[in-house]
Protein backbone atom coordinates (compact mmCIF):
# COMPACT_ATOMS: atom_id res chain seq x y z
CA UNK A 1 0.00 0.00 0.00
CA UNK A 2 1.06 3.83 -0.46
CA UNK A 3 0.73 6.67 1.21
CA UNK A 4 -1.41 7.62 -1.81
CA UNK A 5 -4.54 5.99 -0.23
CA UNK A 6 -4.28 8.59 2.72
CA UNK A 7 -5.00 11.35 -0.02
CA UNK A 8 -8.70 9.76 -0.26
CA UNK A 9 -9.68 10.53 2.98
CA UNK A 10 -10.57 13.35 4.73
CA UNK A 11 -11.66 14.24 7.95
CA UNK A 12 -15.26 16.20 8.78
CA UNK A 13 -15.31 17.96 12.11
CA UNK A 14 -19.07 19.04 12.95
CA UNK A 15 -19.21 21.76 14.77
CA UNK A 16 -16.16 22.11 15.98
CA UNK A 17 -16.47 25.40 18.84
CA UNK A 18 -12.75 25.96 19.79
CA UNK A 19 -10.78 27.31 16.75
CA UNK A 20 -7.73 25.73 18.58
CA UNK A 21 -8.90 22.44 17.98
CA UNK A 22 -9.65 22.91 14.05
CA UNK A 23 -5.47 23.97 14.65
CA UNK A 24 -4.37 20.73 15.94
CA UNK A 25 -6.53 18.65 13.87
CA UNK A 26 -4.60 20.18 10.96
CA UNK A 27 -1.01 19.36 12.78
CA UNK A 28 -2.14 15.47 13.54
CA UNK A 29 -3.02 15.32 10.20
CA UNK A 30 -0.46 16.26 8.36
CA UNK A 31 2.32 14.36 11.06
CA UNK A 32 0.03 11.45 9.69
CA UNK A 33 -0.24 12.18 6.09
CA UNK A 34 -3.12 13.20 5.69
CA UNK A 35 -4.54 16.41 4.51
CA UNK A 36 -8.14 16.38 3.30
CA UNK A 37 -10.24 19.02 5.97
CA UNK A 38 -13.74 19.63 6.12
CA UNK A 39 -15.54 21.85 8.67
CA UNK A 40 -19.40 22.03 8.91
CA UNK A 41 -20.35 25.43 10.57
CA UNK A 42 -17.08 25.85 12.40
CA UNK A 43 -17.06 28.75 15.36
CA UNK A 44 -14.30 31.00 15.07
CA UNK A 45 -12.66 29.73 11.56
CA UNK A 46 -10.24 31.46 10.01
CA UNK A 47 -8.88 32.92 13.00
CA UNK A 48 -5.09 33.47 14.83
CA UNK A 49 -6.08 30.27 17.23
CA UNK A 50 -6.32 27.83 14.60
CA UNK A 51 -3.08 28.99 12.83
CA UNK A 52 -0.95 28.92 15.55
CA UNK A 53 -1.87 25.34 16.92
CA UNK A 54 -1.75 24.24 13.32
CA UNK A 55 2.16 25.25 13.61
CA UNK A 56 3.52 23.43 10.24
CA UNK A 57 0.47 22.73 8.68
CA UNK A 58 -1.45 25.74 7.78
CA UNK A 59 -1.75 24.67 4.23
CA UNK A 60 -4.71 22.10 5.74
CA UNK A 61 -6.02 25.17 6.88
CA UNK A 62 -6.17 27.37 3.85
CA UNK A 63 -7.20 24.01 2.08
CA UNK A 64 -9.70 23.47 4.24
CA UNK A 65 -14.00 24.03 3.00
CA UNK A 66 -16.29 25.28 5.13
CA UNK A 67 -20.03 24.28 5.01
CA UNK A 68 -23.22 24.99 6.18
CA UNK A 69 -24.26 21.85 6.42
CA UNK A 70 -23.17 18.01 6.41
CA UNK A 71 -24.57 16.56 3.36
CA UNK A 72 -21.84 18.51 1.19
CA UNK A 73 -19.08 18.10 3.28
CA UNK A 74 -19.71 13.53 2.93
CA UNK A 75 -20.22 14.39 -1.50
CA UNK A 76 -18.10 11.11 -3.54
CA UNK A 77 -17.49 9.27 -0.02
CA UNK A 78 -17.88 5.79 -0.46
CA UNK A 79 -17.55 4.89 2.91
CA UNK A 80 -18.89 7.31 5.93
CA UNK A 81 -17.83 6.40 9.55
CA UNK A 82 -19.15 8.01 12.62
CA UNK A 83 -17.50 8.72 16.00
CA UNK A 84 -19.03 7.49 18.75
CA UNK A 85 -17.78 8.36 22.49
CA UNK A 86 -20.97 5.43 23.61
CA UNK A 87 -20.69 2.19 22.69
CA UNK A 88 -24.01 0.71 22.60
CA UNK A 89 -25.94 4.02 21.57
CA UNK A 90 -27.96 2.50 18.61
CA UNK A 91 -27.40 -0.91 17.14
CA UNK A 92 -24.86 -0.04 14.27
CA UNK A 93 -21.24 -1.58 12.92
CA UNK A 94 -19.15 -0.76 15.34
CA UNK A 95 -15.58 -0.58 15.52
CA UNK A 96 -12.27 0.89 17.20
CA UNK A 97 -9.47 2.55 15.50
CA UNK A 98 -7.43 -0.09 14.43
CA UNK A 99 -10.22 -1.69 12.31
CA UNK A 100 -11.32 1.18 10.81
CA UNK A 101 -7.68 1.45 9.33
CA UNK A 102 -8.11 -1.57 7.71
CA UNK A 103 -11.33 -1.38 6.36
CA UNK A 104 -10.71 2.07 5.03
CA UNK A 105 -7.63 0.70 3.59
CA UNK A 106 -9.58 -1.98 1.98
CA UNK A 107 -12.28 0.12 0.46
CA UNK A 108 -9.46 2.19 -0.94
CA UNK A 109 -7.87 -0.46 -2.31
CA UNK A 110 -11.11 -1.81 -4.11
CA UNK A 111 -11.64 1.08 -6.00
CA UNK A 112 -10.11 4.45 -7.42
CA UNK A 113 -12.91 6.08 -7.08
CA UNK A 114 -13.42 5.45 -3.28
CA UNK A 115 -13.32 7.43 -0.44
CA UNK A 116 -13.27 7.57 2.98
CA UNK A 117 -15.15 10.17 5.32
CA UNK A 118 -14.44 10.16 8.99
CA UNK A 119 -16.73 12.20 11.02
CA UNK A 120 -16.05 13.82 14.17
CA UNK A 121 -18.78 15.60 16.35
CA UNK A 122 -19.27 18.76 18.73
CA UNK A 123 -16.39 18.91 21.63
CA UNK A 124 -19.64 18.92 23.86
CA UNK A 125 -21.52 16.02 22.53
CA UNK A 126 -20.60 15.06 19.48
CA UNK A 127 -22.50 13.65 16.80
CA UNK A 128 -26.40 13.82 16.65
CA UNK A 129 -28.74 10.33 15.93
CA UNK A 130 -29.40 11.63 12.72
CA UNK A 131 -25.28 12.14 12.18
CA UNK A 132 -24.67 8.69 13.02
CA UNK A 133 -27.59 7.48 11.48
CA UNK A 134 -25.83 8.20 7.94
CA UNK A 135 -22.74 6.23 8.74
CA UNK A 136 -21.65 3.15 7.95
CA UNK A 137 -20.06 2.48 10.14
CA UNK A 138 -19.42 3.60 14.03
CA UNK A 139 -16.14 4.12 15.48
CA UNK A 140 -15.07 3.92 18.87
CA UNK A 141 -11.57 4.93 20.74
CA UNK A 142 -11.22 2.49 23.50
CA UNK A 143 -10.72 4.44 26.74
CA UNK A 144 -9.90 3.02 30.07
CA UNK A 145 -13.87 4.17 31.32
CA UNK A 146 -13.25 6.28 34.18
CA UNK A 147 -12.63 9.17 31.74
CA UNK A 148 -13.90 8.36 28.34
CA UNK A 149 -13.92 11.54 26.39
CA UNK A 150 -10.81 12.85 24.66
CA UNK A 151 -9.97 16.19 22.97
CA UNK A 152 -11.23 16.67 19.97
CA UNK A 153 -7.72 16.94 18.54
CA UNK A 154 -6.23 13.75 20.27
CA UNK A 155 -9.19 11.59 18.74
CA UNK A 156 -8.23 12.35 15.47
CA UNK A 157 -4.46 12.00 16.27
CA UNK A 158 -5.08 8.63 17.14
CA UNK A 159 -7.23 7.64 13.96
CA UNK A 160 -4.87 9.18 11.92
CA UNK A 161 -2.04 7.17 13.98
CA UNK A 162 -4.00 3.79 12.60
CA UNK A 163 -4.70 4.91 9.30
CA UNK A 164 -0.83 5.55 8.79
CA UNK A 165 0.35 2.27 9.89
CA UNK A 166 -2.33 0.42 8.27
CA UNK A 167 -0.71 1.59 4.99
CA UNK A 168 2.03 0.01 6.27
CA UNK A 169 4.40 3.03 4.57
CA UNK A 170 5.26 5.25 7.31
CA UNK A 171 8.45 5.88 8.81
CA UNK A 172 8.07 2.53 11.02
CA UNK A 173 11.47 1.96 12.69
CA UNK A 174 12.95 -1.36 11.67
CA UNK A 175 12.07 -3.90 14.47
CA UNK A 176 15.62 -4.47 15.70
CA UNK A 177 19.29 -3.79 15.69
CA UNK A 178 20.66 -6.20 13.00
CA UNK A 179 24.44 -6.05 13.51
CA UNK A 180 23.84 -8.85 15.87
CA UNK A 181 27.04 -10.87 16.64
CA UNK A 182 26.58 -14.63 14.88
CA UNK A 183 26.12 -17.26 17.37
CA UNK A 184 30.48 -18.67 16.08
CA UNK A 185 31.59 -15.17 17.29
CA UNK A 186 29.99 -15.44 20.67
CA UNK A 187 31.15 -18.70 21.33
CA UNK A 188 34.52 -17.78 20.09
CA UNK A 189 34.22 -14.78 22.92
CA UNK A 190 32.96 -17.06 25.56
CA UNK A 191 35.73 -19.78 25.03
CA UNK A 192 38.27 -16.52 25.37
CA UNK A 193 36.15 -15.28 28.47
CA UNK A 194 36.92 -18.16 30.24
CA UNK A 195 39.96 -18.40 29.71
CA UNK A 196 40.96 -14.97 30.90
CA UNK A 197 38.93 -15.86 34.11
CA UNK A 198 41.26 -18.55 34.10
CA UNK A 199 44.12 -16.82 33.87
CA UNK A 200 43.01 -13.85 36.57
CA UNK A 201 42.30 -16.57 38.72
CA UNK A 202 38.71 -15.56 39.26
CA UNK A 203 37.39 -18.92 37.69
CA UNK A 204 39.00 -21.99 38.67
CA UNK A 205 37.69 -25.34 36.56
CA UNK A 206 38.14 -27.79 39.33
CA UNK A 207 35.95 -25.89 41.23
CA UNK A 208 33.17 -24.70 38.35
CA UNK A 209 29.86 -23.90 40.19
CA UNK A 210 27.47 -22.32 38.31
CA UNK A 211 30.21 -19.13 37.13
CA UNK A 212 30.06 -19.91 33.65
CA UNK A 213 26.15 -20.86 33.11
CA UNK A 214 25.64 -17.59 34.99
CA UNK A 215 28.04 -15.62 32.84
CA UNK A 216 26.39 -16.90 29.20
CA UNK A 217 22.82 -15.96 30.71
CA UNK A 218 24.21 -12.78 31.07
CA UNK A 219 25.97 -12.13 27.49
CA UNK A 220 22.94 -13.61 25.98
CA UNK A 221 20.54 -11.41 27.05
CA UNK A 222 23.00 -8.31 26.02
CA UNK A 223 22.90 -9.67 22.50
CA UNK A 224 26.36 -7.67 21.77
CA UNK A 225 26.99 -6.65 18.19
CA UNK A 226 30.34 -7.64 16.41
CA UNK A 227 31.67 -3.83 17.44
CA UNK A 228 30.95 -5.18 21.31
CA UNK A 229 32.53 -8.69 20.65
CA UNK A 230 35.36 -7.38 19.64
CA UNK A 231 35.55 -4.35 22.07
CA UNK A 232 35.10 -7.51 25.08
CA UNK A 233 37.66 -9.49 23.23
CA UNK A 234 39.55 -6.66 23.77
CA UNK A 235 39.90 -6.37 27.19
CA UNK A 236 39.56 -9.90 27.86
CA UNK A 237 43.68 -10.10 25.78
CA UNK A 238 44.84 -7.28 27.94
CA UNK A 239 43.35 -8.70 30.99
CA UNK A 240 45.58 -11.83 29.52
CA UNK A 241 48.70 -9.78 28.93
CA UNK A 242 48.85 -8.31 32.65
CA UNK A 243 47.73 -12.08 34.07
CA UNK A 244 51.25 -12.86 31.83
CA UNK A 245 53.02 -9.95 33.35
CA UNK A 246 52.22 -10.98 36.84
CA UNK A 247 52.88 -14.70 36.76
CA UNK A 248 56.44 -13.96 35.52
CA UNK A 249 56.93 -11.47 38.32
CA UNK B 1 -3.35 -8.53 32.04
CA UNK B 2 -4.86 -5.39 33.97
CA UNK B 3 -5.55 -1.74 33.79
CA UNK B 4 -3.81 -1.82 37.27
CA UNK B 5 -0.22 -2.31 35.30
CA UNK B 6 -0.67 1.13 33.80
CA UNK B 7 -0.03 2.47 37.35
CA UNK B 8 3.66 1.29 36.88
CA UNK B 9 4.00 3.51 33.96
CA UNK B 10 4.98 7.19 34.39
CA UNK B 11 4.96 9.93 32.19
CA UNK B 12 7.99 11.84 32.72
CA UNK B 13 8.14 15.73 30.83
CA UNK B 14 11.51 16.96 30.64
CA UNK B 15 11.56 21.14 30.72
CA UNK B 16 7.82 21.39 28.93
CA UNK B 17 7.74 24.99 27.91
CA UNK B 18 3.79 25.24 27.41
CA UNK B 19 1.79 24.65 30.60
CA UNK B 20 -1.19 24.11 28.27
CA UNK B 21 0.76 20.70 26.69
CA UNK B 22 1.26 19.71 30.33
CA UNK B 23 -3.05 19.82 31.13
CA UNK B 24 -3.94 17.99 27.72
CA UNK B 25 -0.81 15.87 28.68
CA UNK B 26 -2.96 14.94 31.66
CA UNK B 27 -5.80 14.62 30.18
CA UNK B 28 -4.80 11.82 27.64
CA UNK B 29 -2.93 9.99 30.21
CA UNK B 30 -6.68 10.05 32.28
CA UNK B 31 -8.87 8.71 29.09
CA UNK B 32 -6.38 5.85 28.59
CA UNK B 33 -5.86 5.01 32.67
CA UNK B 34 -2.42 5.91 33.31
CA UNK B 35 -2.39 8.16 36.04
CA UNK B 36 1.72 8.83 37.23
CA UNK B 37 3.15 12.73 35.72
CA UNK B 38 6.60 13.12 36.80
CA UNK B 39 7.63 16.94 35.50
CA UNK B 40 11.39 18.02 35.35
CA UNK B 41 11.71 21.83 35.53
CA UNK B 42 8.46 22.88 33.81
CA UNK B 43 7.44 26.16 32.92
CA UNK B 44 4.63 27.86 33.85
CA UNK B 45 3.21 25.15 36.18
CA UNK B 46 1.17 24.98 37.91
CA UNK B 47 -1.02 27.13 36.41
CA UNK B 48 -4.75 28.27 34.74
CA UNK B 49 -3.48 27.18 31.59
CA UNK B 50 -2.57 23.52 32.46
CA UNK B 51 -5.63 23.46 34.51
CA UNK B 52 -8.21 24.47 31.94
CA UNK B 53 -6.50 21.69 29.16
CA UNK B 54 -6.32 19.32 31.67
CA UNK B 55 -10.66 19.14 31.74
CA UNK B 56 -11.39 16.27 34.33
CA UNK B 57 -8.20 15.46 34.37
CA UNK B 58 -7.09 17.91 37.11
CA UNK B 59 -6.64 15.34 40.12
CA UNK B 60 -3.54 13.99 37.64
CA UNK B 61 -1.54 17.33 37.76
CA UNK B 62 -2.69 17.63 41.44
CA UNK B 63 -0.70 14.70 42.11
CA UNK B 64 2.05 15.41 39.74
CA UNK B 65 5.23 15.24 41.18
CA UNK B 66 7.82 18.62 40.20
CA UNK B 67 11.87 17.63 40.08
CA UNK B 68 14.77 19.74 39.11
CA UNK B 69 16.67 17.30 37.20
CA UNK B 70 15.64 14.37 35.37
CA UNK B 71 17.44 11.70 38.73
CA UNK B 72 14.77 11.76 40.20
CA UNK B 73 12.11 11.23 38.32
CA UNK B 74 13.58 7.96 37.26
CA UNK B 75 13.69 6.99 40.84
CA UNK B 76 12.39 2.91 41.15
CA UNK B 77 11.99 2.72 37.22
CA UNK B 78 13.60 -1.02 35.82
CA UNK B 79 12.42 0.25 32.05
CA UNK B 80 13.33 3.32 31.10
CA UNK B 81 12.04 4.76 27.23
CA UNK B 82 12.98 7.98 25.34
CA UNK B 83 11.31 9.40 22.81
CA UNK B 84 12.48 10.57 19.65
CA UNK B 85 11.37 12.27 16.33
CA UNK B 86 15.00 11.05 14.53
CA UNK B 87 14.90 7.36 14.11
CA UNK B 88 18.53 7.02 13.69
CA UNK B 89 20.37 9.58 15.66
CA UNK B 90 22.34 7.23 17.94
CA UNK B 91 22.92 3.53 17.27
CA UNK B 92 20.09 2.42 20.24
CA UNK B 93 17.05 -0.52 20.51
CA UNK B 94 14.44 1.43 18.58
CA UNK B 95 10.54 0.75 18.61
CA UNK B 96 7.75 2.20 17.60
CA UNK B 97 4.69 2.58 20.65
CA UNK B 98 3.18 -0.76 19.87
CA UNK B 99 6.40 -2.46 20.36
CA UNK B 100 6.87 -0.51 23.26
CA UNK B 101 3.84 -1.20 24.74
CA UNK B 102 4.43 -5.09 24.57
CA UNK B 103 7.30 -4.80 25.98
CA UNK B 104 6.37 -2.55 28.45
CA UNK B 105 3.59 -5.10 29.58
CA UNK B 106 6.05 -7.85 29.24
CA UNK B 107 8.16 -6.05 32.13
CA UNK B 108 5.34 -4.99 34.04
CA UNK B 109 4.01 -8.29 34.67
CA UNK B 110 7.23 -10.28 34.47
CA UNK B 111 7.92 -8.60 38.53
CA UNK B 112 5.64 -6.75 40.70
CA UNK B 113 8.00 -4.05 41.08
CA UNK B 114 8.87 -3.13 37.61
CA UNK B 115 7.99 0.28 36.91
CA UNK B 116 8.18 1.78 33.24
CA UNK B 117 9.44 4.83 32.78
CA UNK B 118 8.33 7.02 29.40
CA UNK B 119 10.56 10.04 28.80
CA UNK B 120 9.34 13.03 26.63
CA UNK B 121 11.31 16.05 25.70
CA UNK B 122 11.14 19.57 24.70
CA UNK B 123 8.62 20.76 22.56
CA UNK B 124 11.27 22.34 20.77
CA UNK B 125 14.21 19.67 20.41
CA UNK B 126 12.80 17.03 22.67
CA UNK B 127 15.71 15.23 24.89
CA UNK B 128 19.30 15.84 24.92
CA UNK B 129 21.77 12.92 23.66
CA UNK B 130 22.86 12.45 27.33
CA UNK B 131 19.29 12.05 28.41
CA UNK B 132 18.08 9.67 25.51
CA UNK B 133 21.51 7.88 26.91
CA UNK B 134 20.20 7.38 30.05
CA UNK B 135 17.16 5.07 28.34
CA UNK B 136 17.15 1.26 27.48
CA UNK B 137 14.87 1.99 24.63
CA UNK B 138 14.11 4.60 22.11
CA UNK B 139 10.80 5.36 21.08
CA UNK B 140 9.92 6.57 17.74
CA UNK B 141 6.33 7.46 17.01
CA UNK B 142 5.92 6.84 13.06
CA UNK B 143 4.66 9.89 10.81
CA UNK B 144 3.98 10.34 7.03
CA UNK B 145 7.53 12.12 7.35
CA UNK B 146 6.89 15.44 5.65
CA UNK B 147 6.19 16.68 8.55
CA UNK B 148 7.42 14.71 11.54
CA UNK B 149 6.93 16.73 14.76
CA UNK B 150 4.52 15.95 16.72
CA UNK B 151 2.70 18.41 19.19
CA UNK B 152 3.81 17.15 22.85
CA UNK B 153 0.62 15.58 23.91
CA UNK B 154 -0.23 14.06 21.01
CA UNK B 155 2.76 11.94 21.15
CA UNK B 156 1.67 11.07 25.20
CA UNK B 157 -1.73 10.27 23.29
CA UNK B 158 -0.90 7.89 21.24
CA UNK B 159 1.76 6.03 23.00
CA UNK B 160 -0.86 5.83 26.13
CA UNK B 161 -3.26 4.52 23.66
CA UNK B 162 -1.23 1.84 22.57
CA UNK B 163 -0.38 1.38 26.27
CA UNK B 164 -4.16 0.95 26.32
CA UNK B 165 -5.24 -1.62 24.09
CA UNK B 166 -1.88 -3.61 25.08
CA UNK B 167 -3.58 -4.12 28.55
CA UNK B 168 -6.50 -5.76 26.49
CA UNK B 169 -8.64 -4.26 28.69
CA UNK B 170 -10.05 -1.04 27.60
CA UNK B 171 -13.82 -0.60 26.38
CA UNK B 172 -13.08 -2.51 23.33
CA UNK B 173 -16.17 -3.08 21.16
CA UNK B 174 -16.97 -5.80 20.27
CA UNK B 175 -15.63 -7.27 16.47
CA UNK B 176 -19.42 -7.24 14.83
CA UNK B 177 -22.54 -7.49 15.38
CA UNK B 178 -23.36 -11.30 17.04
CA UNK B 179 -27.43 -11.47 15.91
CA UNK B 180 -26.08 -12.26 12.13
CA UNK B 181 -29.35 -14.52 10.70
CA UNK B 182 -27.93 -18.26 10.44
CA UNK B 183 -27.31 -19.61 7.51
CA UNK B 184 -30.72 -21.44 7.29
CA UNK B 185 -33.10 -18.37 8.11
CA UNK B 186 -30.74 -17.16 5.55
CA UNK B 187 -31.75 -19.72 2.70
CA UNK B 188 -35.78 -20.13 3.54
CA UNK B 189 -35.58 -15.86 3.42
CA UNK B 190 -33.71 -16.71 -0.45
CA UNK B 191 -36.40 -19.20 -1.17
CA UNK B 192 -39.21 -16.91 -0.48
CA UNK B 193 -37.39 -13.57 -2.01
CA UNK B 194 -37.31 -15.56 -5.51
CA UNK B 195 -41.12 -17.14 -5.09
CA UNK B 196 -42.28 -13.49 -4.36
CA UNK B 197 -40.70 -12.28 -7.39
CA UNK B 198 -42.16 -14.90 -9.58
CA UNK B 199 -45.55 -13.87 -8.05
CA UNK B 200 -45.23 -10.22 -8.62
CA UNK B 201 -44.11 -11.14 -12.47
CA UNK B 202 -40.37 -9.88 -11.58
CA UNK B 203 -38.41 -13.00 -12.13
CA UNK B 204 -39.06 -15.56 -14.73
CA UNK B 205 -37.26 -18.86 -13.64
CA UNK B 206 -37.25 -19.97 -17.87
CA UNK B 207 -35.10 -16.83 -18.32
CA UNK B 208 -33.41 -16.65 -14.89
CA UNK B 209 -30.07 -14.42 -16.07
CA UNK B 210 -28.24 -13.41 -13.31
CA UNK B 211 -30.93 -12.32 -11.26
CA UNK B 212 -30.97 -14.32 -8.05
CA UNK B 213 -27.09 -14.38 -8.09
CA UNK B 214 -27.12 -10.72 -7.99
CA UNK B 215 -29.67 -10.64 -5.32
CA UNK B 216 -28.08 -12.91 -3.13
CA UNK B 217 -23.99 -11.09 -3.42
CA UNK B 218 -26.14 -8.26 -2.31
CA UNK B 219 -28.00 -9.38 0.78
CA UNK B 220 -25.07 -11.74 1.49
CA UNK B 221 -22.54 -8.71 1.85
CA UNK B 222 -25.66 -7.00 4.24
CA UNK B 223 -25.59 -10.32 6.42
CA UNK B 224 -29.02 -9.14 7.65
CA UNK B 225 -29.91 -10.23 11.55
CA UNK B 226 -32.78 -12.04 12.66
CA UNK B 227 -35.18 -9.52 13.42
CA UNK B 228 -34.26 -7.53 9.40
CA UNK B 229 -35.08 -11.27 8.35
CA UNK B 230 -38.23 -11.02 9.56
CA UNK B 231 -39.21 -7.61 8.50
CA UNK B 232 -37.74 -8.90 5.09
CA UNK B 233 -39.70 -12.22 5.18
CA UNK B 234 -42.97 -9.60 6.10
CA UNK B 235 -42.67 -7.12 2.73
CA UNK B 236 -42.46 -10.31 0.78
CA UNK B 237 -45.46 -12.25 2.39
CA UNK B 238 -46.94 -8.12 1.74
CA UNK B 239 -46.11 -8.62 -1.85
CA UNK B 240 -46.92 -12.14 -2.57
CA UNK B 241 -50.72 -11.56 -0.79
CA UNK B 242 -51.11 -8.58 -3.35
CA UNK B 243 -49.92 -10.50 -6.44
CA UNK B 244 -52.51 -13.33 -5.27
CA UNK B 245 -54.87 -10.78 -4.99
CA UNK B 246 -54.08 -9.32 -8.63
CA UNK B 247 -54.52 -12.17 -10.02
CA UNK B 248 -57.99 -13.10 -8.56
CA UNK B 249 -59.12 -9.86 -9.92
Amino acid sequence: MSLDLLKRIRIVLVEPTHPGNIGSVARAMKNMGLSRLELVAPRGFPGPEATARAANATDILDAARVHRDLEPALEGATLIVGTSARTRRIPWPLVDPRACAEQSMAELQAAEDAQVALLFGRESRGLTNEELHRCHVHLHIPTAGEYASLNLAMAVQVVCYEMLLATGDGDIPPAEETDVAPAEDFERFFEHLQQALVDIGFFDPTNPRQMMTRLRRMFTRIRPDRMEIGMLRGILTDMQRTAARANRD
